[in-house]
């Protein structure tokens, strides 16, 4: 039907004859002569539609935008000055010598070329909204991270296995959808939330080294950027250490990125321990684009008249932190003012702060409406641990540590993104990736009054922590590994435990028994008992790599065909009714539908 | 943990030392030495443990079968004669300085090597099942055709693009997976049948060429061979004729076969239209290494006097074939009553036959229990149109056409399987691809007394057929076409209707109302309207394909986790019951819990 692509016709093509196929961008009539920018996947071609061939130009006089055209034409240099350095066809035109309408498109409900769309309006008209060049792009983009993590894969020996999208309902973790099982009534399946435990059988089965670029589910209350269905890079490797396996991945990642985008990522990615990174950042996945830290002042505040940091030093899980901002005593009121409401978000109560005009004066240089209630040794600590200097301001939070860690860590990524931090040198506007290592084993459910997987039941501890994590559960670590860019966790893993004895004995510290153990993981405590090798591996969020690489908005942006935040299909309108019929083969009824009779 | 493989260990690396990881395969004490078959993905090596080593020898005394090992040792030659020609390690073993018990096995329940297992035992250890080296391979050759699908496709501009999971129900075709909705109280999505819609949204959308190894899903009784997910190579482009898009996809089956089986398939592949493949092989799906061929005596039958045949050439629908087997005469009696039990699994009522034993006798030289009852001119019409010679068979089939189809069809394949089949050269052991197209676009449901669609109701009618679909809707072709090899369907695809109207006649010709069409498929009605391009595609099989090219006796044995016939995972015990918290959020209740109080 086509020589080739329209916005690949270039002057490599001068005097030849082509075919085209693809949609009238624009049409303008000019000089006498109708001239038709015709695009496809590759871009625009200029068609000059000439009065000469009466029968070319009375079909071009009707054709409208969206119209899909197939043209034979003569390629000729474009009339001096007329050229357009945006294109690749830009020095060239087509001089149509046939032009057949394809198919007729009636007027689109929008330009495409409109950049103020509602989201609504552009999942209800997707496949509209996807031929829009940022949407081509990021779909294109989106594929050739795939591809090259395949290859990447490939060439390391890793081989792609399919686990089932019908499996077990395993109630921990996150939500499940469920799916009734019509030959076996009453049960169900689950759709997976992630191939962990097929994956790791994988392994006890001797492949070696597995992936699968495959689509997982969770039934959650939906926030901003998820998806009930997203899709993961998983992986997992047998005979690796730790570091054998981020070295592994973080190569993978490197060159995704430089194939990708060229952009050249640091060798190697900077490695820092989770008590680091939530000490410094108050948060497991910081922006290393920001170069503000936390200083610990939790021991000075203990005795210092000021309630509000007296209180949350002395207080269990209390912890109490300065953001020193460089130059910020430049920053009006108002913006102060904003952050202060910013800070509220996140459950602070409020957002001290001190100016240092003149530390050479002590007391009387900074100010601050706090500073009369801290008295001189504790001013001259914070002073000399944040190395404050004049024409600084800092910012603090006293509470719960975890109060503290989100507020204080959402302040600083927002200080540095701001006018103010881009000015000043706090924001570095790079990739800057890093491994956060040494995540702890278990954290205390409050609610609950019990210990949780951080990670997962199945991640191993560091080696010489087994004994703790009965002993001490709160200070044992686990062979778990997060890589993060620029704020974002771009995928996790960990060492597997492979000894059933281990593993069981996570079982107990999660105070899940042996009874419930057997019935939820049994296959898998079945299969570690047969010589399961060493193993380790991780999953990468491919949806969220590639938003981050795209510069998306929204990770609905580099889905064809996402779902809402109602988790619905705008296009499809799914989820929808079903006939009574199905339900019955099913054997399940609605709940609202009531039984008619009462007693 | 390991220098390189074990499999892949060789004399390339003598007097070197290296370290490797894997499974005892078996242990043999010889000689006061203990040599171990290690085991892992790619293949055995000897290691040779010597008492010299006292503590290498002490845990190699421990271990036994399916222990997981590390080793370290030097690489030396095998003794003279004790080299083992069917190992890649089969020069050299390698002498224990360090060996490590990584995890311990209890013993398994079987033996790997065992090839007596049944079915059940397998899927319940399918781990241990995995560890098999024809499982090994089975699920390498299934990545390795994935792979090479996919370089093809990247290499010819398919974009891989993913597909909601999560999607609508259309209950036409096969019966839905359904998965409820929490947030929507009383909908459901559906898992997809195959991503049909989407994949023509995407060409709308200007994807130009789209590609999917995707999972798809039907909640169908189990056949033999049938999975309630299978994986579909899903393909999809613009501006391609049928043609081309046959070429394009014949070289990508071709060009896996070279690479992954180094066979080369013929180039082109014969191409049989539908009306010959159910003439000359009463299938759709005709295995052309069979040597075998219908002959058409419908018309010759009319008036014999034996009412089996004359009955069935008069009836509507009614048929009468001959299958003539060179060399059948001398086929035992208990051969031929095997075969009339067979034809009756298929609804024939009977299986007549004549002897050809000396033609030139005429009818003297028949034998048969139903020459009596045909006329002369009828019986030297059989022989000439057969082509019979002395010392053949001709079977016939009379009855309804679909009956005779599926009977002589079937009766066609197993003759030419047989022993006799084989030594007499009716079968040709070779790949033999072929596409079958021209299929009809409608075939009549006697049930349901309407119309229904052969392919799918989106394929487009060939060229100037289009006013048959509601003038003469049996009569009209579609540009359909399916892959065959040996007798199974590879895939099928077809080139689509791009225009609304076009789409309109289909959904009369088939009596879904306008309204009907709107509700179930609005939203590709719309998007036609809006300059959809020429589409089409085609979809393959990937477990069909893998467990053709394994010669696996059955679709379980290409996928790692399959579900047994019951729709159950033997592994994992799914599905099965869920909390009833679950149900409550999912607005749901079984049907077999009744409320408890009744009026």
């Amino acid at each position: 039907m086509r020589t080739q692509y329209c916005g690949l016709t270039t002057e490599a093509l001068l005097d030849q004859t082509v075919s085209l196929c693809g949609w009238v961008h624009r049409r303008r009539d000019h000089g006498g002569v109708i001239f038709i920018d015709l695009r496809d996947r590759e871009g625009l071609v200029q068609v000059v539609c000439d009065p000469d061939r009466a029968d070319v130009f009375k079909t071009a006089e009707s054709v409208r935008n969206e119209f899909c055209l197939r043209i034979t034409g003569l390629v000729r240099h474009r009339p001096e000055g007329t050229t357009n350095a945006n294109l690749k066809s830009g020095k060239i035109e087509v001089l149509a010598h046939e032009l057949e309408v394809l198919n007729a498109s009636v007027t689109p409900p929008f330009q495409l070329d409109d950049d103020n769309l509602s989201e609504t309006t552009r999942l209800t008209h997707r496949v509209l909204d996807l031929r829009r060049p940022q949407m081509q792009n990021n779909l294109r983009l989106r594929y050739k991270v795939a591809m090259e993590v395949r290859k990447f894969l490939d060439e390391n020996g890793f081989i792609d296995i399919e686990t089932p999208m019908l499996t077990k309902s395993t109630p921990e973790g996150a939500r499940d959808y469920l799916v009734p099982s019509r030959v076996n009534a009453g049960n169900f399946f689950a759709l997976p939330q992630s191939p962990q435990l097929f994956k790791q059988l994988l392994m006890v089965a001797n492949f070696d080294r597995y992936y699968q670029i495959t689509k997982c589910f969770r039934d959650e209350d939906l926030r901003a950027d998820r998806q009930p269905e997203f899709t993961q890079i998983d992986c997992e490797t047998s005979f690796m250490s730790e570091q054998e396996i981020r070295d592994m991945f973080e190569g993978m990642i490197r060159l995704v990125f430089q194939k990708v985008l060229n952009v050249e990522l640091p060798n190697p990615f900077p490695v820092m321990d989770y008590a680091t990174a939530m000490g410094l950042y108050g948060s497991d996945k910081p922006d290393m684009r920001v170069k503000l830290q936390f200083t610990e002042i939790t021991d000075v505040m203990k005795d210092v008249d000021f309630k509000v940091f007296s209180g949350a030093a002395n207080m269990e899980n209390g912890r109490v932190v300065a953001l020193r901002v460089p130059g910020g005593g430049a920053m009006p009121r108002s913006e102060i003012d904003a952050y202060t409401q910013f800070v509220a978000i996140y459950g602070a109560k409020g957002l001290a702060y001190i100016k240092i005009n003149e530390k050479a004066k002590g007391r009387d240089g900074l100010q601050s409406p706090i500073v009369k209630n801290i008295h001189d040794a504790a001013l001259t600590k914070i002073i000399e641990l944040t190395g404050a200097e004049d024409g600084d301001l800092i910012f603090f939070g006293a509470d719960k540590a975890k109060v503290v860690n989100d507020a204080i860590g959402a302040l600083r990524v927002k200080i540095g993104h701001s006018e103010f931090g881009r000015k000043n040198g706090l924001f570095d506007d790079e990739w800057r990736p890093l491994w956060v290592v040494d995540f702890p084993m278990f954290e205390f459910d409050e609610d609950n009054q019990r210990y949780t997987a951080v990670h997962h039941p199945f991640t191993a501890p560091k080696d010489g922590h087994e004994d703790l994590m009965e002993s001490d559960p709160a200070r044992c670590l686990a062979k778990a590994y997060d890589m993060v860019l620029n704020g974002w966790e771009l995928g996790g893993g960990s060492v597997r435990i492979h000894r059933a004895e281990v593993q069981s004995k996570v079982f107990r510290a999660l105070k899940i028994s042996a009874e419930d153990a057997q019935l939820k993981f049994g296959f898998l405590l079945d299969a570690l008992q047969y010589g399961a090798p060493p193993h380790g591996g991780l999953a990468f969020g491919l949806d969220r790599i590639v938003t981050m690489m795209t510069g998306a908005e929204s990770i609905r942006d580099v889905i064809a065909f996402p779902k809402t935040q109602r988790a619905q299909c705008l296009l499809t309108q799914a989820p929808s009714e079903v006939d009574e019929k199905q339900l019955r083969e099913l054997h399940i009824r609605l709940r609202n539908v009531e039984p008619a009779i009462k007693a």
